[in-house]
Formats: C-alpha cells, structure tokens, sequence
C-alpha cells in the first residue's frame, strides 16, 4: 500500500542535461502513484553548503513524504547514502551523508531512526558509479514511497553517527555583531545568519561593513519604501535579516556573495560608528576574510 | 467541491532558489487535486512589462482555470493583490494588480469580477512581506481551485480600477511604419508590434531601420527558406512579425533588444527607400531612443 | 481508451520563454490523462546532434509510452514530421525527421512502422509555420497517448527512408584510439565515444591529446579517488569513458568541448607515448580539426 504521496526533489543537477528528467523516470517506474515537486536543481554544482541551506528554507514549506536531495560531491567513494526518518515516520529524507540533509533534519527535530542504503537489490544496475541520484537515491525515494520499511534499505545506523550541518551563529564583540551571508537571491537580496530581533533596539539606520566597503542601511519592511540607491535591512520572508537594494541587486551593487564576513554596527545611539565617512563606499581596511 | 483542475504559473522566480518549488509545495497542501502547469519562471527580474507579454502570448493556450501570475518589484507595498475572473467564472487570473494581468484579461475579453486579497484568514502566516506569491497568491489560487468563492477571498473592487496594460501600437508617418521589438525569444527572433497584414502589399524586400543599423530584410515562410546572413520578416507562431535570421540570432546579430524602436520603410515600390547604402550596416543617423 | 499514461519531453525550447509550457497545456488540452516528464528543455538551440545524444542517453530509463522530442532548425520547410512505433507499440517516437530520433529509435532495436504527420485535421491551426511543437507534435503525440492509431496521424513512410543519426566511431591508427567528444555535462565531465573496455587492458595510465594539449590521465572509479588537479578517467554513468577532474570541470581547465577530436595513447606500456613533455599542457602540434 503507498505511504507517501509526495517526494519533494532538490539537487545540483542542473537542467541543461537530462538527470533530473532520468530520475523523474526511475521515480514513476517504482512509484507511478507519487507526485514529484522540483524544489530546485539548480543548486551551484558540489556547493553542499548552499544545498542545505535551500533544504533547510524549503522544509517547513515541504509536503509530508519523502525528501530526495542530491548535492554529491563524494559520489562513488566510501561517503555513505541514507535514509532518515523525522517525525514519526511522517517523513524521510533520501540522501548522502555530507551534511546535505542535516539542518533540514534539525529544523523538524532531529533523526527518529537512520539507515545506510546498503541493500543493492533496490539499487539499478549501474554501468558506472557516477549518478548515484538515478542509481541509489532515486529507487530508495520510490520504494520509500510504496510502503516499503525504512529497515528493508539497509542496515539500521546510529543517528548521531549522520554528518552534522553546521549554520554560523553570529557573536558580539566590541559591540558589532560579527555575521555572515547565507544566501544571495535571484533578485540579488543579501540573506543573514542574523534574527531581526537582534538588532530590534539598534533604531532605523545601521552601518554594514564588509570586506569590500561599508554603508550606513535602513531598516525597512518592503522593498519599495527605500528609495533608489538606498541599502535596507529587512525581515525576509524566512525571517532573517537581508540586505536589499529596490529594484536592484545588492549583491551586486555591494559586492556580497554567500558565505562573506559581515559586521553590523550602531548608527543612531550614543557609541555609535556613525561618522562622516560611514557611507563613504570606498574600502575601509576590514580584515575579515571570505570563508569557501 | 473543486471546482477548477488546472493552474497555471507564470514569475519571475527563477530556477535558481526555491521559491517556485515552494509555491508548487504551499498549491499542493491547499489542493491536492490541482495540476500545476509551469508557464515560464525566467521572466527577468521585476520585468512586469515582459511577463504580460509572456502571459498575452500563452493565455489562449492555456487551460481553463486559475492562472497564478507572480511579478512583483512593489511586493509589500500598497500596491493590490488581485484575483479576477473572465470568460463567466471559467476562469481566474491572481497576481498583483502592477499591470501584469491587464493584457491578458483584455485577450479573452474582459473582466467580469475582481477582488482585491484582503482576507487575511486565507493567507499563510508570514515571517516577513517579502514573498507574497507564497503567502498570498498561491494560497488564494488554491482555494479558488478548490471552489472557495471569488467574494471570500477580499473586497470586491471595480474592474475599471485594475490597472491597465498598455501594448505599443504602430504608427505611420512618412510613409514609415513605427514600430518596437515586443519580445526577444530563445533563437534570438525578434517580434514587433506587428500585424503582417500591415506590410501585406509592400512586396518581397521591405527595409528595417533601428537605432544601431538598417538592413533589408526579405518576407518568408520559414527560417530555412533564407539564405545564411539574409534578414528575414515572418509571421511569427503568434500572428505577429518578426526579425529572424536562419540558424543564427537575429536579435544578436543585429543588436535589437525588447523595447527597441524600429522603422519600417518600403523598398520594391516607387519611393521606397532602396538605395546603395541601404544595406550598409553601418550605423546611420537614426534619432530613435530605446525605451526600456 | 487511453493507452499511453506517459509522454515524455526534450526540446531546445529553454525556460526563458512560455514554450514548454505552452506543449504541457496543448497536450493536457487532448490528453488531460497523460503523466509529462520533461527529460530537458536546454539543447542548445538548433543543435539536432546533442539532442540526439540526450535522448540516446536518457532513452533507456523513459517510461514506455510516447517520446516527443522537438530540435527542428528547419521548422516550416519539407523536413517530414514523422511518429515512429518501436518495441512491438510499446512506445511512439514523435518529432522532425532531422536524425533527432534515430540514435534513441536504433537503441530500442528499431522500428516497427512510421507515419508522416500530414493529416492536418489532427493539426492545431496556426498563425504561422514556425512553432510545430505546438501545432503538430505535441497534438500528435497527445492523440497517440488517447489510443489514435499511428496511422490516422497521416501517410504511412518506409521506415528506411528516415534520416539516420550516426553516432561516430573510434579508429585505431599507429597504436592510438582516435575518439571524440560526444558531451560536456553540467559538472564538466568529457564523455568520450570510446567504450572503457577498448583501453582496458592499456593499465593505469594513459595519455590524452587534444588540439589544444596533451596531459597524462590516471584510470578511476569515481571522482574522489583523484587528488586536486588530476586528470582521470572513468567509465560514466552511460558506461563510456569519460575525462574528469575532481571537484572542477574537465572541460574548462583543458578547454574541450562537445565534438573535439580526442587521441588516447598508451604510457604503461612499451611503446607506449610517455615521454618528458608528455605532460606540459602547452599546445603540442596535433593537426586534429574540431567538427561543427
């Protein structure tokens, strides 16, 4: 009897060739009744961090069912495939064990039980060890689908053994808060590791310095309540802090890319960093690197 | 009782994030029995002018039922969410009221009903303003396919308050046709705001001129039947006439973008235009602008 | 009585514009029943041959059913559209008799009848000649899908007078293989038309030389076996050899493309080409053209 419906499916497959198409395929010949929906494909090819990261913001959106995702770097080594199951049996998540599915499995409360996709009656022959997504993951997500037990896949592991996903938290010092980019957007918006109500108190204006320059940015509940060539700090809608620019990309225009050292500082209370030259966009000499 | 099967999406989210996986994930928790046709996702960036022409193109093929159409720059802002109804409730346009919809409501004549998205009992709760077509619209085209009834999901508002999509229209002067690229496609075609019936007795070879050149292109059936390097004028697979080179980017080749002005002048008629440097390529004194 | 659930869908169309959603509504329009599974949509434009190899590719994992495949550069001339029944009826093949479908109909053993798609009552009208995806394939296709018989959708064709695919073969000249790029995948991987068996017995490494280079590559079985830098080769996922790289493109660091001219020599062996610039990457003169 099917179990699941829905097997949601992100990977860094692309769309120029024809794996997702091929794995859709293998989906409908073991499970015809599950619906696939795409997440995205499009995931920078071996970028795990950045596969994680858009589970992690999908997940909460995220039919019940199965999980598959494929960021796979290691394909073809010793790194192991598993399934692991959330919240009581109402989800599994299909994947390698590189940290890929980590934060997604934190974010709906951690790992009920875990297994390494070690029996290779559910796999397809396989001419060579390359596209495990078509050959491993693929058959498990559909079988999953059907009913089949999660224990039939292979041998049960220890959950803590699962590679941890690691999000950077930010920290205090000499009163900046020291952040990071998580993400930047189709439309160039700058995505934080930073709570809003880390800086609820800061007031309307506050200074982002970054390796490349620094701008004084307003704090700002719409895109289109900045005017042209402002910098804004919004809520977004994963609620965390992002840097934006109306009708332009920031990232662009700032120079941001994901995983760039960010600092924030006060602008409009005493002790503040506000002085004549916060905005002046020239390169202040910042000493934070750009991690990967 | 649904009431609608289809439902069809057109943004500008890109394949990149997550976002239109997430919206087909939020359609499917409200309405499971819906099919989701993809339209396009690769609408530039706050393009609003562009998606309509995307949907004007598609919307007689597509089935009855709720389109779901996300561009969206004033996102937040006060700007409408709309959802409205033509052709006697056979179907339902969603999306913001920026002009987006406007054309294509106009194609199948009219508007009979609109509501503006008030109801905020139908919205998802939102961590942030951000991305209303996960919040707002995609909930709202989820109910209305289930049968919820237009009038639950906000105020009525008059049709005529919807804002309006203006298409360019040709103008004769000088014995010229005036006209604009409306739409650059993947072969790099160049279609212009063109009935063929309105260069329909001007014989074989008629002379474009653009701000960057003038050739003389020749009328044809298909792309093969011009000669490499040769400009051709088609009828397009919509009815309207295009710039196209065979095998090759017309719209490259001749460095004509969406937007651009272009003349049209006669050649094979007395005072036509033919002359020695008509087809030059150099640039010529053309006072035309590019609007954008 | 419908009697295919799945069509399955290539083409060159891309995402930017509304053309492969405009197929999914026509073919939801006559087939509403009919599963679609998009193998992908971005072959280069025009580019009939790697089409042909996608499919070729993908062809085995398809559901049994209707393929329709359109890259049709001549759209609009007297190229045939053609349906070709393979495997017993099992399944359809639909699109331009260009040699799109040859490689995929010969690797399914062949076929078994072929119609030209000239009945145009089984035509959607069209405004103009240059979009038979909408107008004749996919309607074709989705008739087929609903149990037309193939041979309502026109004349029958002798199925030898289909324009073949043909996939280029390996030569053996002076104790090298001389071979050829087929495909550059997303991740950068070079598969080359050469069957791991041909070199199986050449040991571990073997020297690859290209127009623009030469570098000593080391077998594998999966990328991670190679250190930085290194240049292997293994048998892909479509059992060919393929040039890979670790976590980096093998197609951009040695500058090869779809259709270059590959020469494999021995090293491990006597006779073999190693020698002490076997491995400088600086252009060596190899008088081997690049086709296409």
């Amino acid at each position: 009897m099917p179990r699941h419906d829905t097997i949601s499916f992100l990977s860094d497959y692309g769309h120029a060739d024809e794996f997702v198409g091929v794995v859709h395929s293998v989906l409908r010949a073991i499970a015809p009744h599950a619906h696939v929906i795409d997440i995205s494909h499009d995931i920078p090819p071996h970028d795990v961090r950045a596969g994680a990261l858009c589970l992690v913001r999908s997940v909460q959106y995220l039919r019940p069912g199965v999980v598959l995702a494929v960021v796979d770097p290691g394909v073809g080594t010793s790194r192991r495939g598993v399934a692991v199951e959330v919240g009581g049996g109402e989800s599994v998540l299909v994947g390698p064990d590189n940290g890929l599915l980590a934060m997604a499995v934190s974010m709906v409360d951690g790992a009920d039980r875990a297994v390494s996709l070690t029996n290779t009656d559910l796999h397809l022959p396989a001419p060579g060890a390359t596209f495990a997504g078509r050959d491993i993951f693929a058959p498990a997500a559909a079988h999953l689908a059907n009913g089949v037990d999660l224990l039939e896949l292979g041998e049960e592991i220890d959950t803590v053994s699962l590679l941890p996903g690691v999000l950077p938290v930010t920290s205090e010092e000499d009163g900046e808060l020291r952040c990071e980019v998580l993400w930047v957007d189709r439309y160039g918006n700058v995505q934080l590791n930073v709570d809003p109500d880390e800086v609820e108190a800061w007031g309307r204006r506050i200074q982002v310095v970054w390796e490349g320059g620094s701008r004084t940015a307003v704090r700002a509940n719409a895109y289109d309540e900045l005017a042209p060539g402002d910098v804004g700090l919004l809520a977004d809608s994963y609620g965390l802090l992002a840097v934006s620019m109306p009708r332009t990309s920031a990232a662009g225009m700032l120079g941001l890319d994901a995983g760039a050292q960010v600092r924030l500082r006060r602008v409009d209370t005493e002790g503040g960093a506000a002085d004549a030259d916060a905005d002046s966009g020239v390169t202040t000499p910042v000493e934070l690197g750009r991690r990967n």
